[in-house]
């Protein structure tokens, strides 16, 4: 398995990252071969915050759609095996206590840095959504409901921004089931507009594990499934980030 | 060149479009099968708007890579061939005049519309961005700058943040290239990471065009062209939009 990391790891340094490259994604090390459990990713990602704003409860911006599926995964979480994703500021408020690669450390980051997907602040306005996660599935189901901020063609949803959607969810979701960390290929085949305002529901699973590389799929649709608005795949690179001794 | 744009027509609700989808993307006309001539798009695309912000503009958020670089493409305005395309709150403004397919059209949209790459109000906060289009080359190269708001990893540009600022470069190109108004697919393979607050230069062209559709890559790369982050290809569909004699 190592030996077989170290192959795909030549291969990325030659088809991937260019020589002199200051912000080069990291080249496998052994110590990522190893996989972290499931659980201690979950419960680290899952824990309970009670100075950080959640941003995955349900406002009231949310349509009855988003708020009754809401609800039935809710339920799902108390005995189907379901987890709800809590969803912070940032993503370091997900990871405290973990250390990135030192090619990836940033000298300065006193700036106010807000994740992608919740950039922007007013309800509703912009990214709506909440993630459940199947841990023994290795599954997750986004409710994405996209605001007037969000805007592409007039009254749709911009395309850009349902891939930036899949593509937070596929990185969630590689992060809980193995370590997958850094999006290699986000592929997302457009199919139908989505109104703004409505609900598109992601559904999300990781295909296959291989050469230390997540390959996860994507179908987006409306609620009574009746229409898709698009199919993507993705694969993510693993790479499991080691305990920050500097902070205790 | 009809009945091939016929054909691919019928390819596309065979495998695109599920029946029923209230928001399906529209089958080609034979208005369609016609394309605008590329001067009446720019021209209405660029023209003067003293009414609406143009946000392609400098501001003390730009890096001095940026601002050098867009004072060069300004240079090659003058005699080179290249256009800067202005940059307004919504896509409505820059296509004012032309009507919508019915199917697309919406009944209410009353609220306060942002393309969805202009969502985030603050100077330097989210995307800084300026397109400069060449009509005769088919080529564009769009400066982007992420902000602290499109985080992903700490410290540099969420991946998401990166694909949606391509596809929104493919779409101006696409549109002025030969009225490609929708995305089909959008294929992003991810090198290396943009450390938040640096350019970034996305080199655009037109591959082919084919059955009524564009095929578009670009290359993603740092300013000294030593670092590539990302490629990509993209697929747009072609819809000429007609007058709207309505609004006059």
């Amino acid at each position: 398995m190592i030996r077989r990391g170290l192959r795909a790891a030549a291969r990325l340094g030659h088809h991937g990252a260019l020589p002199g490259g200051p912000y080069i994604l990291p080249r496998f090390s052994l110590a990522s071969a190893f996989g972290s459990s499931m659980d201690s990713l979950v419960s680290r990602f899952c824990q309970e915050k009670t100075d950080l704003k959640n941003y995955a409860l349900p406002n009231a911006s949310w349509c009855p759609d988003m708020l009754n599926l809401y609800h039935e995964f809710l339920e799902k979480t108390k005995a189907d095996g379901w987890i709800r994703l809590p969803s912070f500021k940032s993503n370091r408020n997900h990871i405290q206590g973990l250390k990135f690669p030192l090619v990836l450390t940033v000298s300065s980051d006193k700036s106010d840095c807000h994740i992608f997907t919740r950039c922007i602040k007013t309800e509703g306005q912009g990214y709506e959504y909440v993630i459940f996660f199947h841990p023994s599935k290795k599954k997750s189901v986004c409710l994405f409901q996209p605001g007037p901020y969000l805007e592409g063609p007039r009254g749709f949803a911009h395309g850009g921004s349902l891939a930036a959607m899949i593509d937070e969810t596929f990185s969630k979701t590689a992060y809980l089931a193995g370590d997958g960390l850094f999006t290699l290929n986000l592929n997302t085949r457009f199919k139908n507009l989505i109104r703004m305002g409505s609900l598109a529901v992601l559904n999300v699973g990781v295909e296959k594990v291989e050469d230390q590389k997540l390959y996860i799929s994507c179908v987006a649709q409306s609620t009574d499934q009746q229409t898709v608005y698009a199919k993507a795949s993705g694969t993510f690179l693993q790479l499991q980030l080691e305990e920050d001794s500097s902070q205790y």
